[in-house]
C-alpha cells in the first residue's frame, strides 16, 4: 500500500465532466487546476507527477430523463470509464489524483479504486451529503446521488437506471465518514440516521473542533489504521468567501484553516490512496472569484502531499556552516 | 410550557420602533424580515405561524430629554404597549418572534413575557450590555439601558424617569447571561462584577470556545433545565461583516457559524419561549448588505425553530423503496 | 520590573525603516500608526506616554551586498542605533513600544532590551520565522533573518557580514516561542527542529486553539511566571483580510479575534516590557485598505496595554446612586 513520502508517485487524471447537473462550467475544473500549476507544486514537494490527461466522454444523444434521473446514460457510460481509468492508475501503484468534474464522477472514481483495494474506506469532504436515491432526490442531478449507487446497504431503496447497469456497489456505511455537511435533503438525513453513517456536520465541527473531527473520523472509519484512504473533496465543503467559483456554494462553510487541517492529518496517515477534487466551476463568478477558487484549491489539496504550514526540508537537507 | 416542535404555535409580532436610539431605520427592521421570507421559512419549519401584525406607536410631541435620556416618554409608553401585546401572545401559548425594532423593546418584551412567566430566564446576545442606567449611559439613548429598567437589583441606582412610570422590575441577575459582548461601558462593567452577572464576552468565546459557552451559560441560569428561555437577540452580536446593515457595529463578533450554534443549543432545549430580533436597520448599507444582513439574521433564527445543519426530516416521513 | 497598570510609562518609539526588505513603504509606518491614534488611546487606557519621537537612519552610500545579503551596512548601522535607543527608554523604566518599520529592527530593539534584561523571554508573532541565516536566505532580505544574528545557538552557522560587527547574540533558543507561522524556509524549518525551538505554528493554532497555544508557549519559556517579556508582533501573523497593507501576507493567517486573545494573555502576565510593531506598509494597499491595516493593528495592540473586550472601569471609578 502507498504511503506518501518523497518520491511517491502521483498519477493525475483531469475528468473534465459536467452531465452530473445542470450548469455547463465543471468540465473546465481540471485545465483551471492545471492552470493553476498543480503538476509544479506536487513536483516541488517532492512527488513523480505522471500526468494521464484528461479523460474525453461520449455524450449520449437523446439521454431522456430515466424517471426523476437526468442525462442518466451520459452519466452512467462516463463512470464507467472513469473506474476504468481510475482503476489502472491504482494498479499501477500511483496515488491517484482525479482532477473534476462535478461529484458524480466520484461514483466511478471510487468504483475503481475499490477494484483495486475492497478495503478502502471514504472520507467525503463536501456541504452535501450526495447520497440521495433517485427516488429522493429533488432535483434528478445525479451529483446528488452518486454514493446512493455504490452503497451496498442500500440494495433494496435504489432503482435499476438506464446507464448504471455495470455499477457494483462496493462500499459499506460504516467505512464512510462525512465532513462539512450543512444542506442535506430529508432522505439523505434519513439514510445517515437509519444506517448510522458518522457525519460531522458543520454543527459538530462547530461542537467538536476540527481536531476532535479529525481523530474520530479516523478512529471512526480505521480504527486500526491500515487501510487505504479514499478522498472525496467537493470544493463547496469550504465557505463560500473562498470558494466561490461553484454549482452549489452554501455559507457557513469549512475555513481555509479547516479545510488545511483535514488535509494535513489525511496526509500524516500515510495512507491517502486516491483523492477526487469536484465542483470547480470556471464558468461561474467573475475572474477574480476563479483565481481565489483554485489557488485555495491548490494550497488545501497541497497538504494532501505532505506540505506542512510548520515547514519542511529534505530528508538530504545539509545546512550551510560559516 | 411550550416545546418548540412540529406544530408548535408562533406569534409573530412586528415592532417597528427606532426612538431609542438615534437613527432612523429600524422601524423597517420588521418589513425587511418580513420580505426575506420569515413566515413562509417557519412554515416549512413545521411551524404554524400567527402573525399579529406590526405595532403601531404614538411619538409624544415635545418629548424633552428626561436628564441624560432621551425621547423618554415616546420610549416609555412604546414599551407599555409591547408588553402588553406579548404578554397577550405568550399567554396564549404562542412561541413569541418579536422582529424590531431597536433594542429599547426589549424592556417591554421581557416585562410582558414575566408577567406571564414569572420564572424566565434570559439569554442576552449582543455586542453591547445594554444595561447602562440613566446617570450611567454615555449617549442618553435607551436601547442602550433596557436591561437597567427591568433588573431588580438596580434598585437604587435607576432614578425615575418620564414615561417609565409604569415598569415594575422583573428581572433577577442571576437569571440573566450574556453572549457575545465587546463594546461594554465602565458603569456596565462595574455592574456585571458588582452583581456576578454571567458574561461571556467575546474574549470568554475565544477561551472557553462556543460549545462551552453554551454550556456553562445554560447551566449558569437554569441547572435544573426547565425553565422558559427569553432569548434577545442583536444583530450586533454578529461580526459586521455578515450583518453590516445595524446602527453600532463592532469588529470581532460571533461568526455566522457561532451564530447559528447558540440558536441550535437553545433550541435544543425546548423552552425556547420568547425571542427577540433587534437592530436590524435597513436603512444602513447598500442593497447588498441589507440583502446580507436579513438572510444571515433569518438563517440564523432559523435554529431556533428547529432547523438543523445536519439536516432532518418529518417525523411522518417514509422512505421510498425501489 | 514594570507592570502594565493604569500610571504605567509608555516609551514610545518611531522607527521609519524599510531597508531589510526590498519594498518601501515601512518607513511610513510610524507615522501612520500615529495618526490611528496610538497616543491618544495610550492615554485613554490610562498609561503615561512618553514619545520619543522617530529615530533617523544613515543610508550608507554604496552599500554593496555582502555575499547574499542586501543593504548589509544599512541596516547594520540602523540596528545599532536602535538597540542603542530601546536600551535607554526600558533602562528609564519605561515600557518601549517600537513602532517600525520592517521586522529587521527587531534584532536592534531585543539587543538593547537584553542590554538592560538579560533574562527577557521574546513571543514572536509573525508568519514567518525570520530566522534565516545570510547563508540560508533564499532572498538576502535581512528581515527575514533578524534572529539569526542574536540567537546564542546559532554560533557557526551565521557568517560574519559587514556592519554587524557590534551585535552580540543575546538569546537562547529557549527562551523563543513563535505563534502564527505559516511561510517557514527549508533552513528555518531545521533550525526550529535541530534546537527545538517552541513554535505554534497555524497547523498548532487549528489543532490546540488560541487558549490552549497562550497556555503552553509562556509556560514553555516562563514556567516560573517572572521574566520580562519581549514581544515582537509583525502584523503579517495577521490574515490579510484584516492586515492587508504588509509587504509578505500570506494567507490563513491569525484572526482579529485571535490577535486580540494573544496580546490580552500577554498583557495578564503583567511582564510586557518591550513590543515591536512591525511591517506596516501604508504604500501597499489602496486608502480603505490601510486604513482597515491599521486600525485593525491598533485594536490589536490596545489589548497588551490592558484594554479588555469585557469591559473595565478605573480603579477610582465611583457607580452613580439614584
Ligand atoms: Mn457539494
Ligand atoms: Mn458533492
Ligand atoms: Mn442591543
Ligand atoms: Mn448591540
Ligand atoms: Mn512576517
Ligand atoms: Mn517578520
Amino acid at each position: 500500500m502507498p504511503f506518501i513520502t518523497e518520491n511517491k508517485k502521483v498519477g493525475l487524471l483531469g475528468i473534465p465532466f459536467s452531465k452530473g447537473q445542470p450548469r455547463g462550467g465543471t468540465e473546465q475544473g481540471p485545465q483551471a487546476i492545471r492552470e493553476a500549476g498543480i503538476v509544479e507544486k506536487l513536483e516541488q514537494l517532492g512527488t513523480q507527477v505522471c500526468d494521464h490527461g484528461d479523460l474525453t466522454f461520449d455524450y449520449i444523444e437523446n439521454d431522456t430523463p430515466d424517471g426523476n434521473v437526468k442525462n442518466p446514460r451520459t452519466v452512467g457510460h462516463a463512470n464507467k470509464k472513469i473506474s476504468k481509468a481510475v482503476s489502472d492508475i491504482i494498479y499501477n501503484g500511483q496515488l491517484c489524483l482525479n482532477l473534476g468534474g462535478d461529484h458524480s464522477m466520484a461514483m466511478g472514481t471510487i468504483h475503481g479504486h475499490a477494484q483495486v483495494e475492497p478495503d478502502l474506506v471514504v472520507v467525503w469532504v463536501d456541504a452535501h451529503a450526495d447520497i440521495n436515491t433517485p427516488l429522493t432526490s429533488p432535483s434528478g442531478n445525479i451529483h446528488g446521488m452518486p454514493l446512493s449507487f455504490i452503497v451496498k446497504e442500500l440494495d433494496g431503496y435504489v432503482p435499476t437506471v438506464k446507464g448504471f447497469e455495470w455499477v457494483k456497489p462496493c462500499l459499506s456505511v460504516k467505512d464512510l465518514v462525512y465532513i462539512g455537511l450543512r444542506d442535506v435533503d430529508p432522505g439523505e438525513r434519513w439514510i445517515i440516521e437509519k444506517f448510522g453513517i458518522k457525519a460531522f456536520s458543520m454543527q459538530e465541527v462547530d461542537k467538536l473542533g476540527i481536531r476532535e473531527v479529525m481523530e474520530q473520523a479516523l478512529k471512526a472509519i480505521d480504527p486500526s489504521g491500515t487501510r487505504p484512504i479514499h478522498l472525496s473533496f467537493d470544493v463547496d465543503a469550504l465557505d463560500p468567501t473562498i470558494t466561490p467559483s461553484t454549482g452549489t456554494p452554501v455559507h457557513g462553510g469549512l475555513s481555509f484553516r479547516e479545510g488545511q487541517y483535514i488535509m494535513e492529518e489525511l496526509a500524516n496517515t500515510g495512507r491517502l490512496n486516491c483523492i477526487d477534487v469536484a465542483e470547480v466551476n470556471p464558468s461561474l463568478g467573475n475572474k477574480e472569484e476563479n483565481t481565489l477558487t483554485t489557488e485555495t484549491t491548490l494550497e488545501v489539496l497541497n497538504k494532501c502531499f505532505g506540505q506542512k504550514r510548520g515547514g519542511g526540508f529534505p530528508s538530504n537537507y545539509v545546512m550551510p556552516r560559516a
